[in-house]
């Protein structure tokens, strides 16, 4: 496994050499953009009834395609294949239109589509910004964590205190979750949930217009903590950009004073010497 | 064409000269306005019932007048006039008002009002707007890019999912990008839409809340995006302005050293000058 | 008229050092918030069915009291009194209470308790956010005008277009603005507007989806230029302070090498009296 | 009370130094996440059903060894122990369990869960999130006291105003204020409350709408100040850094001019000498 010398010439080397050519790739490029089109025409009944038989058979041949760029793919680059994260993404992605359309799962043949995610793993631009949403999230680590416990302990009293009056809404911790991150959008929070629930608990304004003012101040401070992080970044590069102009500019203007004091330096030297001399003269 | 020497006294150019002039700009200022305020009176059925003649009359001179315009522009400035964007802007706007007004597209008479956009491309100010908001777009080109896959995505499976049951809101991947549009604007988006679609499929929401939670997350990092964009810019500006205010201070400081030393060197010489004169003299 | 002499012992200039003392102003504030509580109170029908004479009577008398001091303001400060607009602000807000509260009007009645408001006038603090925030106001002019332009052609087409069948939402241009208001905020646009609107037209979302996208993103501007604006003078100020900091700092170290090169300019001076002195010995 | 010598192998410094262990920090960790995960489950009255002695078992045994935990925290620190206001809020918490849980408050018996929040206390980073967030509220101060002032005043009104008509969302004016609170979040503001109230108040949008316009506009600069002050505080020290690094560099650089001033000072007094010694020389 010469991975390390990419110019040898064996079979593997030759194999990745082909995979990453130009040609190669925008041609996968083309076949995902044309199946996506594809998936998407195969959702209209007519469309189906029509060329149901074509639609098929395109969607087998391109997942063979695919089945066989991956396999080649593994060949070439051995377990390293694994070390990218996008080619887990890509097998993940070509995996799922390999289960098998039983009538339990049927609802699941539309998760076929998720393929045409691959655009953002072939794309470079694509993966740049896939990469910089995820490089945020770190960031947001601690704030989510809080924003979790908040959720949790707000789902939990929920369900205690409205689940056997609104079963539909908090009657589980799942249910209590689902209806507090709806309320956490604002989306019929108060007409849809609270007044509802106000004419039994009278007080349960108490429990949500906090959760509210909470969970917004939180998401608000996210939000600030990855600007912030995001601006600083950049003010940072540009400082030291500007330190650098400004390190160049000092040691011009001081060189050039320099310059001029080693002068004066071989001047006084010179005057020295010369004088030295004179004294050898007088005393020769 | 002499496009590059406009104080050369061809018709044209006068012609051009009497387009730029404040009067004429005023002027067509004025007409749009008034037309606006016009367009909106008819609206009223009781204005129509009782000036409807007056106001077709206003609208087909302040149209003529409009096509005038544009028409001498189109004549001052030859070919030069379509590679102005604003004035393509117009050429439209102005068009609609003469599409045929026919039963079928009697609907389509709205869009008359549309010339009042001319405001934007008359008025300076309104021009630096819009091309500032226009110069955002670029730089969004990316997420947005990103935004359109993850769309369409969602879109396909939710037509295949949920198409059939629910036909209204996922019957057609247009009818599904609309609901996605709705859903990630959170209008109604629980209470309207996901909590009658868990009634048949129980685990809809996680379909519907990891695609709110995508889209808000990108949506944010395309705000952050431009933002720090703006931002940067903004900054850079001001670290240039403050090295160029650093560069004289460090300049103006190093020459009073320089000054100093340039003196002393005079000095050195001068005793220099001043020995051997005097060795000269001893010697001499 | 010495207002430019407010040490003078006039009895003008007395009452204004009256009105200006810290225990006058608190005993207005005082007022104000015994006043915003009363009003408070009197919204409760058992309160005013018990209290009402006594709260009617305390109203009629911090009424009064309001007048008397700002008669004694323009007493005090003469036609100057017109020119600090918070000035004029108390006089309308105080002014509201003397509307007749006749039957017609009753509902006005509630308009009252606007003199709570005097509170941001009275407060330093107060009048300094409230300046802060119509500073901020300038500075969105012609993002707002290019919004209002955008806004009346959407409105106009609305009323033309939607009009006829929809007369609740979209009969006038009032209630054209006023639904593009509501859907500008998102609120029930989808489920409670578009939707029914596309039953009889079913291309509506062409002029509602755009007009969402193109607002949406002007308030972003508007946003995100008033934030680089409130930043890019904070970060201003910053750069004007370091930049004093670096040029103390760059004074110090120079004039330190500028001490030593001036030392260096006598020594050689006075070696350079020496030889002299010595030559006039040697000649003498 | 030595607390100010915490090496002292008094009982009391043994006692906090055991507390202080990271065996003792993260066992109650441990039991805090056990605890939270056992009344989640308590939610469900299938585990209720059946597991519901257990339960209630180990609910007890973890209030107690909170309790006692808390104790021995307040007999190794003493008064001190309240001066931290991480252990009221643990008190404050903790306690709310031992509330009785009679009929009459059993909905408070869900509040139980609140003691997750514990983790907030138990885990350094958690705190440091909280606390973060808990700094930015005083520079918001005066903005959210200028929005308390307009949010009473609108109250009042509409009480005023509407409360006879509409007694559900304007009745009191506490009723006012969760309706105008629900307003503000623009949740079904129109379709919901405005839409109606015109019904009965054609104007009373000339009421609604600036207070959309005012609240927002304020909760947009309260959000502004809160970046900027974030921003400020980050790009200061960066500038602080820079400026460090621009001290250095300065210093260097001029370090080096002066050692040559130096050389040549020493070089020039050595030439005096020089000539001192010669001239003695000479005369001597």
């Amino acid at each position: 496994m010469d991975l390390d010398a990419p110019d040898a010439d064996t079979p593997r080397a030759r194999l990745r050499r082909f995979l990453e050519r130009d040609i190669v790739r925008n041609s996968i490029l083309a076949i995902i953009i044309f199946n996506a089109i594809t998936l998407g025409i195969s959702t209209s009944d007519w469309a189906m009834a029509h060329f149901g038989t074509v639609l098929r058979r395109i969607d087998t041949i391109v997942l063979t395609i695919f089945v066989i760029e991956l396999l080649l793919k593994f060949i070439a680059y051995g377990p390293a294949f694994f070390r990218n994260a996008w080619n887990i993404f890509d097998l993940v992605v070509v995996g799922v239109g390999l289960l098998p359309a039983t009538n339990s799962l049927s609802a699941l043949r539309g998760l076929r589509v998720i393929r045409a995610m691959r655009l953002l793993s072939v794309v470079p631009q694509m993966r740049a910004v896939v990469q910089a949403l995820l490089d945020a999230l770190p960031g947001m680590g601690a704030v989510m964590l809080m924003l979790a416990v908040v959720y949790y302990v707000f789902a939990v009293i929920a369900t205690m205190m409205f689940g056997d009056a609104f079963d539909e809404w908090f009657g589980t911790i799942g249910r209590s979750l689902y209806s507090l991150f709806q309320i956490m959008t604002l989306e019929s929070w108060s007409m849809g949930i609270v007044r509802p629930v106000m004419v039994e608990f009278p007080r349960a304004w108490l429990f949500f217009v906090p959760f509210i003012i909470i969970t917004a101040f939180s998401v608000l401070n996210l939000f600030i903590g990855l600007l912030v992080n995001t601006m600083q970044s950049a003010v940072e590069e540009e400082a030291e950009e500007e330190f650098e102009r400004l390190r160049e500019l000092v040691r011009t203007e001081t060189d050039a004073v320099d310059t001029n004091v080693q002068e004066l330096i071989e001047e006084v030297r010179a005057l020295r010497a010369e004088l030295a001399r004179e004294r050898g003269e007088d005393n020769g």
